[in-house]
């Protein structure tokens, strides 16, 4: 990762963190543990890549991170959401995640499935609040609740687990992947990026641009993350190696083998970058983040 | 129940299940298997009435069924999402609701989940659409989205949830009953009623007496409920009876006594029809099924 990319994502990352912080509701009451459990999850050590696409969709347009933050925090919110259900015994069956005990492992499977859906429902409080509070084109917010509601749900990541899971120990086919791929994963990056771009009052072919942009991208990160399952190191992506392969999960590799996997990976980079022919040098993160994606080693 | 409170009820709950029915998707792709467990939950034979209250909430200031149908739609969605996760094996892990195989029951623990998950989303997708395709106060509207959001986490079902079970087998207490039931089921039928008013351009004041009968209406429901467990019949009720007991829940009669829980119920009904003291025959229906909510055999 170049420098430039490493700071654009550090400091981008830092106002996210500030933010969620500021977000989440301390555990006091009955409720405590639920709450405790959506912390823990929260701020376990993830890259918050979606906020960071959702602030650099919008600064690619002239916006600022100040101006999408709340939605950039719900996405990160919907995105851990996603990994503590996915972790439970029902779905993966995960212990660990970026080598801590995966949420029901520390506060149960109840608490846990909970713990998701209180961080689901925050994201949306958080985003609708946020017209209420603020001065905000309340069509460009709706617009975007919807486009995250839609990716979270049966057309974008739920559709994705349901056909992944469906397809487990079944015989490896392109066209499922590549649905499995563009919903689980694709489409709430996609969302992130995008959503930025409408809040900041992108124009309708700057938003469709980016939207492009982002399920090219989308796409190679899961790419990038079953390669990762296989050639990662166990101790920087923080769980075990080759646990796809060892599920029958259907993924790139599994479908095309790792070299053509590597080369689908890349020229969807450049199609995502390609994508961005109209947009001068405030675009540059989204460029170096499109890369910065299939080469991060965890 | 009074002819006139069933047929109040029956003709909304038709205009629902007429609007659930367009506004849920087909399966047809990939994700078949969660949208046909979707389905199930919601056509199980609910009573609709958190959407019927959303209705009545618009008609007791001059609004229309019509007018706020997609957000009564979403609440039966989230609705339905709370029995799919509540009867999963990791909580209740209820075989049977309403006479029939529970979701995960039929579909299996992964599926359930999943489903719960996309019926959330689903309910956020329905309410932002809305603002977007039809002539609506948009900011009625993302209060309303706030409201529901609200009751439907941590600070609503999420938060009574966890302390219902946190409470399991442990001392009976007040406080703590009436935290997990205004919590656990009160916060998302007073959201129900509110968001009705809200939606229909209700002023503040009438906003805070609808809320506050939906309050009290929302905790009857409950102890109603409690009491269903104890003294219903397991053919009406279509699940087996004294699992409350069984289960060492924190209930209204466990804490209170069979006899005194009536007596709090009754009061409860008597403060929501006082909260509309200042409304007309219009809020005639909302009057009538504070009372039917107690009286109901299942």
């Amino acid at each position: 990762m170049s420098k430039r990319t490493e700071n654009y994502l550090e400091k981008r990352k830092i106002l996210v963190d500030k933010a969620l912080e500021k977000f989440m509701p301390k555990p006091s009451n009955l409720a405590g543990d639920v709450i405790r459990a959506m912390h823990y999850t929260l701020f376990a050590g993830g890259k918050r890549i979606r906020p960071v696409l959702c602030i650099a969709g919008a600064e690619a347009v002239g916006g600022s991170a100040d101006g999408v933050l709340p939605v950039a925090c719900a996405l990160e919110l919907i995105h851990s959401y996603s990994l503590i259900h996915d972790d439970l015994p029902a779905l993966d069956n995960d212990d660990f995640r970026r080598g801590k005990p995966t949420n029901h492992k520390v506060f149960g499977e109840a608490v846990a499935l909970l713990a998701g859906d209180g961080l689901l429902t925050l994201a949306f409080t958080l985003m609708a609040r946020y017209g209420l509070e603020k001065r905000v084109d309340k069509e460009a917010l709706l617009r975007v609740i919807d486009l995250i509601a839609s990716a979270a749900g049966y057309k974008g990541m739920v559709g994705g687990q349901v056909a992944d899971i469906s397809y487990e120990g079944k015989d490896p086919d392109p066209s499922v992947v590549e649905y499995i791929h563009t919903h689980k994963t694709g489409a709430l990056i996609a969302a992130s990026v995008t959503a930025g771009t409408i809040l900041a009052g992108g124009n309708e072919e700057e938003i469709q641009s980016i939207s492009r942009y982002g399920q090219h991208v989308g796409l190679a990160f899961q790419i990038a993350d079953d390669i990762l399952n296989i050639e990662g190191n166990r101790d920087v992506i923080g769980k075990g190696i080759g646990g796809d392969k060892q599920r029958g999960k259907t993924t790139y590799p599994s479908v095309f083998g790792i070299t053509k996997s590597k080369d689908i990976q890349n020229e969807l980079v450049d199609r995502a970058i390609e994508a961005l022919n109209r947009f001068d040098k405030r675009a540059e993160p989204l460029r170096d983040l499109a890369r910065y994606i299939i080469r991060r080693r965890s």
